[in-house]
């Protein structure tokens, strides 16, 4: 393995995560805060060991696949380490596993949260915590192709590790031209969106890093009780619109750009994610009102929801946990199967459960007639057999890392449907689940142990498992294999 | 589609189960119950439409796989809607809904019952309910090859649609033999377990059914609350052990046979199996000691318990819903993964984990290592690459099948628990779930809906998935690939 490159590139972003720590520096400046210190060390800190690890220059500066996996799984843990100690420093996230595992949720775009009582953080620390959404949701590897000279195009491992999705494709034959369309596709709506909330009335500050953890999908809240405390229809239909923009493949949005927005509205996943979210409105809204709202409110509440929960963002505006139990297994699938591939959203993506029921649907046809020679299709295109095997091995390592999550968090001894749902919460990148984690809970009550698994699973379901199995695993270590 | 074939082996099968009901018709003889006249009606009604299935003989009679398929699906659908009229026209199941999902949950081994009072049962309905166990456990169409004279060779098809398991092997070459050599085995450890629990003081009827419930790793029991109603140490270990040792692929018992007992013993997949139930008792026992027990009733509780969840059966001795939550999630994994494949029990089967695992950690090596070509090798044999395909394919279909029925069972409004451990419990064909459907409880308080629901499950659970979703396919009963 070469050691040297792999330093020297997590010592790039490093850095990179020094210049970002600026921003909530200065807001600590202009709202007089104490955390000033504590962003300054953090700074400092990142700084001395960006430099250490760039120090000794690469010879080789090509990465292959496995270097890029490495890369990407160490920079990702080392970021949130570094990224917890505002919290840490500053006193108001008084335990170190706590400040990261809320540091993880941040760049993971999941937005569990340990805190118990949101508002009373600094402004500046929730400004870090909301950007770190924004961060994370993009990936900020792919910032770092954005914005650093040189790239070659061996990181396209780097950014095929980082991009989720069953495939990754270039927009442009220039891999540092196609992270800077995306980035900037990004801030612009990005921008949309704060534009959009202040105009409504929402303080600057509050449409900012509401705006933030929105385009991340990531979730975390300013107030305790998320979006339901601005109490505006206004403001909930904007970012429920938003979420589901965020949570569509950023590659339509470059296709509407060069004026092939036709085709980007036959792209089958958009389809099926649209038509999954139509479906679950409809039958959440039905179940609210049989039981609970009058129609107008029923279908608020549900169209929320369903754009928070299938987005893998996690705002609530109502608390979903007391809902029927219809509704709540509609969002708990919601859940599992996530946004497009190529979003900023989590868990397993559309796309692959396409792929999966194709298959699924195939192996039946064959089953009934053993002669037939059928491929998968998506968009009308043939799906490469390497694909649809490695999406099926994706979904069985999902399902067997979530349940043996579930029973390493089950010595805590708390119910099932916590358990349960905290993990799927995790892993899927979503932030509330349901019980003591439902969106008027928090994190706080388990174990160090059950926050460092829960920490895993976030950042296995945000890289998409291979990165982080592969740093646990010895083959990776190996001097066979180097 | 070859219809007259298929009418006439499924006719066969009609006219076998019209002959084993002749047995419990006995039992309504010699104890002197008013249930004779419905295991009569039950007799004629088989025997009649048995007789039509086979008045029109097939010109070619070999069994294609699509065929295979069929027949098998068709063949247990019908059994059970058969299997059901005794209870339903003595009156003792007064909705047939209710009597088919008894019926189902027998034949398919399950044990999920929908009665509150099951010691209200006549004694010859008792035996009826705990012999179906006995006849699903190893397959009514096993037992057709077995004792019919001409078969062809192409019933394979069929033998491996029934049989559990990724990969089915013929033991020797006449598939008739194979077929005998089977049922001989079954029913002589049957025996055994009879005269076993005979001898230590259990009586006579309830030995014999109780062994039928365990050679099946079905689980009904003639008493409310289970095993745990004998009150017996001696009893519950003579269970215990032969829950376990049917929920063995039966393969390796006939390599004993023929004296090949050393390579018998390295079978990996029953060195796994022993390895779970090993250290799944000790983890369960630890926890019973800190919480609830002393170390001897700890250890008694959770081996027998994990014998009974692991191989599916689904008898209890105690009310493990009340355990601690690391106990019940141990349970509920064990629920999932389930017995060896060729055995009786249901689940995944663990060959089909080991293989999963393997490939999963194989994916992860080639992504470290692209160039490296490795395959999956389970007993020191690599395994065919569209065997490790399609055993991905089945985890997630066996997934999606599970997280379809919840979602229509969640109607019912139950609490999270009891709807998705009731899937759990029928898929993998175990029986007591937790919460409402745990081993106190009962299937009863379901809607007829999810009462249907659950009865796919089940059946597809032990017919592998395959064939139940073949005969609601369209393509099966398409004339374009007949």
């Amino acid at each position: 393995m070469n050691y040297p490159m792999i330093f020297n590139n997590i010592g790039k972003i490093l850095l990179v995560e020094a210049a970002l720590l600026v921003f909530p520096a200065i807001g600590a400046v202009v709202y007089d805060e104490n955390t000033l210190l504590s962003f300054a060390l953090t700074i400092a800190a990142l700084t001395v060991t960006g430099l250490m690890c760039m120090k000794k220059k690469a010879k080789k500066t090509s990465i292959y696949a496995k270097e890029g996996y490495v890369i990407v799984a160490l920079s990702w843990i080392l970021m949130s380490l570094f990224g917890a100690m505002p919290f840490f420093f500053s006193g108001c996230i008084p335990s170190f596993i706590d400040a990261f595992f809320e540091t993880v949720s941040g760049f993971t775009t999941t937005g569990s949260t340990i805190l118990t009582n949101v508002e009373t953080l600094p402004k500046s620390l929730l400004f870090w915590r909301s950007f770190t959404h924004w961060i994370g949701g993009m990936g900020i590897l792919v910032f770092v192709i954005a914005v650093m000279p040189k790239t070659e195009s061996s990181s396209m491992h780097v950014m095929r590790a980082e991009v989720p999705g069953p495939t990754v494709g270039k927009l442009v034959s220039k891999l540092r031209a196609s992270a800077r369309i995306l980035y900037g596709i990004y801030c612009v709506l990005t921008l949309v969106q704060i534009i959009l909330l202040f105009a409504g009335g929402m303080p600057l500050f509050d449409s900012i890093v509401t705006s933030f953890a929105t385009a991340g999908t990531g979730g975390f809240a300013i107030l305790s009780n998320s979006i339901e405390g601005y109490n505006s229809i206004y403001s909930e239909m904007v970012i429920a619109v938003f979420m589901l923009i965020f949570g569509v493949n950023f590659n339509l949005y470059y296709m509407i750009l060069i004026k092939q927005g036709k085709q980007a509205i036959k792209s089958e996943e958009l389809r099926y994610y649209l038509g999954i979210v139509a479906a679950s409105v409809v039958i959440i809204a039905i179940s609210l009102i049989t039981t609970k709202h009058g129609v107008a409110d029923s279908f608020r509440y549900s169209f929320f929801q369903v754009a928070s929960i299938i987005t893998t963002t996690g705002f609530s505006t109502t608390n979903f946990d007391t809902w029927p139990m219809i509704a709540k297994f509609v969002l708990v699938f919601l859940m599992v199967i996530g946004a497009c591939a190529g979003s900023t959203g989590g868990g397993i993506k559309i796309s692959r459960l396409i792929i999966l029921v194709k298959s699924g649907l195939r192996d039946i046809k064959k089953a009934i007639n053993p002669r037939s020679i059928e491929t998968v299709k998506v968009d009308r295109h043939s799906v490469d057999e390497s694909v649809v095997k490695s999406v099926s091995v994706f979904f069985s390592t999902y399902i067997i890392i979530a349940a043996i999550s579930m029973f390493v968090i089950a010595i805590d001894g708390r119910d099932f449907t916590t358990t349960s749902t905290a993990v799927i919460a995790c892993i899927g990148n979503i932030g509330p689940g349901l019980g003591a984690v439902g969106p008027y809970g928090n994190f706080a009550g388990f174990s160090a142990l059950s926050k460092l698994i829960l920490c895993f699973d976030m950042l296995a379901g945000r890289l998409e498992l291979i990165p982080m199995l592969m740093i646990f695993s010895p083959y990776a270590w190996s001097r066979k294999y180097s």
